[in-house]
């Protein structure tokens, strides 16, 4: 069998306001679609409150387990934000006005509107590489393997939509999904036999349920697409032994 | 200082299909919301796939560290519901086909439709406790301090609102949010200052931003009600002296 190569990552949701209930993230669907795009898959996420100590601990372990860690959250300028404070001393690392930073910040606010608050948006752990900020300005940073980024999320889009070209690439996930109106128990047997026999295929079945409409999505994902392809004419071919035409949804790759 | 009664839990959401980016998990805040209100604080959510090591890795490490943990997903009818056999193996359980599920199901589907898939979803640990679901019947199960519930949002929702008059109860945070048009720059200096007055009560600052409008959200949070309230005309005495007129937004329990 071949081997596809890819890259593992965990992304760390930092944040009371997700929580407490208040906000609901947005930022991991486009986190885990973006990656998958360039083979590098997200494999855990947490959502962790605005507490030094929890930081530092997720942090580190998420560091230790996977390829590329990606944090949202708390790199504003109030009190709360203690997202960069925090990860330096995760690494053992003084925190600094971040020259680049403080270059970027005065040249966006003018030095005479660059308030404490907002100058403490340059602090960061020394040796950090600065992440562009398109949207706002005020970058994000990187530190070994863990790219801090923003929590509101157009600009977390725009920090990770640059920052993705110097992440290394494997080979992405393609996916195929078929929908059908049959329910999940008749697909179930023959759906079991189809995973068994295609080992590098991930096949995942999610029910929908709209006003006046029910029926199952198939969904395959993998990095062999000839396999893939395989293991989905199999599906629909059960689909229609079970009375129903399937409809192709996407081959989008996630 | 008054002591204030809570009790805190993890949310566990298991699926494949959150990590792929192909759906996003809309269970959270719900949760997080509801047992707000009963004075049991989400700590912390992680999302992780469907596999059985990694399940049974979080699954016990939460249950040691919080109160309750509530997981979300893979108890359906088909191969990848691997979440009841993988909980039962967590806590040294065999997996049986459980008396009272059968019954459910039984009056559910008739027992020519029971096809063997939908039997599965009776699979669960020996001495689980059911959990109701009066969405669709196939019930969730408790099992020490872990409640195992569908990840369908529809079928989440009316399981936790039937099994959430069995948790212990705290005290309820309130929260007041206050919405101006100030930057979040200059809000923060006066910000700062009050979070440090009152230990505990938990300010947080949200920009936001729509097409023609943008401004700060601020949300105090506490389980003090007289404090909280002495707090937040603080923070509208702030606005005030930054120039705007503050707009009190709502003062859920969230």
């Amino acid at each position: 069998m071949t081997e596809f190569q890819s890259f593992n990552a965990a992304v760390l949701v930092i944040g009371n306001e997700i929580l407490s209930g208040r906000t609901q993230d947005a930022n991991l669907p486009y986190i885990c679609q973006k990656l998958n795009k360039i083979g590098v898959y997200v494999r855990e996420a947490r959502v962790i409150p605005d507490v030094e100590e929890i930081i530092i601990e997720h942090v580190l372990s998420l560091h230790k387990k996977y390829d590329y860690v990606f944090t949202t959250g708390g790199i504003g300028p109030t009190h709360d934000d203690i997202t960069a404070a925090s990860i330096a001393k995760a690494f053992g690392r003084e925190v600094e006005f971040n020259e680049g930073a403080i270059k970027i910040l005065t040249a966006r606010y003018g030095s005479h509107e660059l308030t404490p608050g907002r100058k403490n948006m340059a602090r960061m752990p020394v040796g950090a590489t600065l992440l562009q900020n398109p949207v706002s300005a005020a970058p994000g940073f990187q530190i070994e393997n863990v790219y801090v980024m923003a929590g509101f999320p157009e600009i977390m889009r725009g920090m990770l939509d640059c920052l993705i070209k110097d992440l290394q690439e494997g080979e992405p996930v393609q996916s195929i999904t078929l929908r059908c109106k049959l329910l999940e128990g008749d697909l179930a047997a023959g759906l079991e036999e189809i995973q068994n026999e295609f080992s590098n295929i991930d096949v995942g079945s999610y029910p929908f349920l709209k006003i006046g409409e029910f029926g199952v999505r198939v969904v395959l994902r993998s990095q062999d697409a000839t396999g893939l392809q395989k293991a989905a004419d199999k599906v629909a071919a059960l689909m229609r032994t079970l009375g129903d035409e399937p409809i192709l949804e996407s081959e989008e790759s996630f």
